[in-house]
């Protein structure tokens, strides 16, 4: 693997991860009031055609932290919903 | 422009695009309870990361996004280190 896809993957390993203290905080304290609603559901959008676009320009880090972001912010957007 | 980098432009300002809201909203209820600290401090390193990927790779999207991503997150996470 080149030196350029090892900084993508570390750029998207803190992009991602950065979701993982929201989803738990969320998770754990159930309180959505601060977090906006629209960003989330725009967020989500925008993530699914980033990874559409890794796709067609063969970016491997581009696809993978977009796919697992996706996840994350999900359950963020899922909570929001449910406890809005 | 290739239809690749308008599909990316148009992923990127989503994603972009969804901080606004919760630029604006955090700005005029200064209440950063529900937001994550650890999350916007993770975010914004890795922000800078994929801008430099994206000058690697020369993805005009993956730069122009990023960076003023980064200044919208940067916004959040100032003040949720003032009002925390």
């Amino acid at each position: 693997m080149d030196s350029i896809t090892m900084l993508g993957l570390a750029a998207g390993a803190l992009t991602t991860a950065s979701f993982l203290p929201q989803v738990i905080k969320t998770w754990r304290t159930r309180s959505t009031k601060d977090i906006s609603l629209g960003m989330f559901v725009a967020f989500c959008a925008g993530i699914c055609l980033w990874a559409v676009y890794g796709f067609l320009i063969h970016s491997l880090p581009v696809i993978i932290t977009n796919v697992i972001t996706f996840i994350l912010a999900s359950i963020i957007l899922a909570l929001k919903i449910r406890h809005g």
